[in-house]
């Protein structure tokens, strides 16, 4: 069996105490497909400990159901101030676990990073980001009608399908164009 | 049966990513009693994430082997800076969620708080609330050779009980002389 072809199933998830976002990538060889987005709403429990549990469970029941071989987080380094960096931490913390609990390895990736391994642009809007997915994965229009934090989660899982794909002394690129030359073979066109 | 003499056991939760400090108290009416204190060690897990995954294993563990009927939980609300923040709120986050799956309700006390309801003073040393929690416990002296993350704990379950027993009017005090007084019967002399 040629290994490169082995499938694999990529769970991305941005965590938030208010939404979490989630998208699943099924990984064939050097191409992709998306499974599933969506985001899994935490505003109607009221109580902070309440989402947190959702959040478990939620993440818990993604992963029973698509059977990730691995997840990748959207997680940002600096926030606004501590009271919300702590917030997030908790939640993130919650995802993390839900995941090695399952023994599920987890690679994090800063939303500039994503962005840039997506759109070539580490400043790029949400939309550009949730467009060029669209492009590259060939998603109906009509499913692109989800929250961007679903396609924002979709976008951490295919910044590690590009990771995965590069060899160690590879996993930076300067711009674009420099990752284009050297990944053309994960451009779909 | 006198409400006010159902036994309700509280666990202390002081979470971190190092050392996770815990300590159990039975109550009895208005007497506490020490069940156990101690500390999960963490630093021997290299991996953040692995962490992360035996701080849900250890505290659902210890809610298995306790039963406890409220957890507390003590939770700094201002850090050095985002980074520990985030990290910390990681490690809070997976202890709430092992009570929350577990339906225990939570309370989050600041040290500040804690160290108030113990000692009176709220900038107080943790060896002085070690030294309080001994005294009011009646712990022996060979029982309290633990570190400080365990006392801590203890600490955090003991300002619950002190606070479970306030009618909410109350809940406020201005001095550890005014505390004495309108909690007299919660004093072990």
């Amino acid at each position: 069996m040629n290994k490169s072809k082995l499938e694999k199933i990529i769970i991305g998830i941005d965590p938030g105490t208010n939404l979490m976002g989630y998208g699943v990538l099924k990984v064939t060889g050097n191409k992709a497909e998306m499974m599933a987005m969506g985001v899994i709403e935490l505003k109607k429990y009221a109580s902070h400990y309440l989402r947190l549990g959702k959040i478990f469970e939620r993440v818990t029941g993604l992963i029973d159901e698509y059977l990730p071989d691995e997840m990748a987080i959207e997680a940002p380094f600096f926030g606004k101030n501590v009271q919300s960096m702590l917030k997030l931490g908790r939640a993130q913390g919650v995802a993390i676990t839900a995941a090695i609990m399952r023994d599920i390895p987890i690679t994090e990736y800063e939303p500039r990073k994503i962005k840039m391994a997506i759109t070539g642009n580490g400043a790029a809007a949400k939309e550009q980001v949730a467009g060029m997915l669209q492009r590259m994965l060939k998603i109906p229009k009509e499913d692109m009608d989800v929250q961007m934090d679903a396609t924002d989660a979709l976008g951490a899982a295919y910044c590690h399908f590009i990771q995965m794909g590069k060899p160690e002394t590879e996993h930076k690129f300067s711009s674009w164009k420099d990752f284009v030359n050297k990944n053309s073979d994960k451009i779909h066109k």
